[in-house]
């Protein structure tokens, strides 16, 4: 049964193939979009392909980017010899909103994961190699993520990188800030006391 | 603090003005629009421009249509006699999915709301008088919705309507079907127990 005129059915499409937006939400959206003020809707639409247009992989580092290289690698503040290796462009984010890293990033785009048939090959890992020739990177932080594919790759990543670079390091996982450990599961707990750490 | 490439950051910010996306949701789904292939992104930025362009409000019901009149007051074998009064084009999606409607429709395109400023003349109501004028109407449906801003303009539109069609009639109000006595607030529960009706 048809409910909607014909563009509005496509927007209502379109707007259900984001993540996350099932067919109400999208519904919402579309009628939203049909009802905001044209500066809305249509800023959306240009802010979408200006996006697809002028964003490129940064040579670099692999981040998004308009300019090449991205403005983190041009920063002349930050320090040139500590790598933080992420899987994505979104954890360049999640680490700059820390303020606790003021090195350079180099992103994989993906982890090493068999089932999707990704492997070391399919990932931004010559780019790596290739930035620590001949470079003075003192250390080189694995920030994938701490699941099966993202611990997959960081152990992958410091068999390849410990003969290369004196300090290859991993991200700590232990309980989050503000957790309990009564609802704690037991394989985070047991990290935590794993990677426990001297009291100051 | 500047965590994104310029049309990112801006892709962002638009994707945050829709309703119900807090910073993360734009974050997550702008970072999706980059990443998937060009035809999702740039088809929902088509999309968005083709219904802004096509959509108009229908000239008889006020309904969103790309064609006027709308396909459902051009369809024949839906009663001309019954009139359902919504408040938006949403409700009258709400309303066909039903399926137990299958008269014509009118959108006010909101409800009588003093605190707003949205008094009668802001609402589509002049072209329902006309609608009724000199055409066999038998009965009219307030079908706004059960709040104070719905209920005051059905009874404003029921002092209007009462001398020009034979029946004006309002939607139920009571419990939603699987509810429970033990949780439903008294006023509902009170209208659920005033709109009894006999059993067949």
């Amino acid at each position: 049964m048809n409910y909607y005129a014909r563009p509005v059915a496509r927007l209502i499409d379109e707007m259900g193939k984001l993540p996350g937006i099932g067919p109400k939400t999208a519904q919402r959206l579309a009628f939203y979009l049909l009802n905001a003020p044209a500066d809305t809707a249509l800023g959306l639409a240009r802010a979408i392909k200006e996006a697809r247009a002028s964003i490129r992989y940064c040579t670099v580092c692999g981040n998004y980017t308009d300019e090449d290289p991205c403005f983190i690698c041009r920063d002349e503040r930050r320090g040139r010899d500590v790598l933080c290796v992420v899987e994505h462009p979104r954890d360049v984010v999640a680490m700059e909103k820390t303020r606790s890293f003021g090195g350079l990033y180099h992103v994989l785009h993906g982890a090493i994961s068999p089932m999707d048939g990704i492997g070391p090959e399919q990932l931004n890992i010559r780019g790596l190699l290739k930035r620590l020739e001949g470079r003075d990177v003192c250390e080189v932080i694995l920030a994938t993520n701490p699941n099966v594919e993202g611990d997959a790759t960081a152990l992958y990543l410091a068999g390849l990188l410990k003969p290369l670079v004196p300090r290859v390091t991993r991200i700590a996982h232990g309980l989050p800030v503000g957790a309990d450990l009564e609802y704690a599961d037991e394989v985070t707990l047991g990290k935590s006391l794993e990677g426990r750490q001297e009291m100051k």
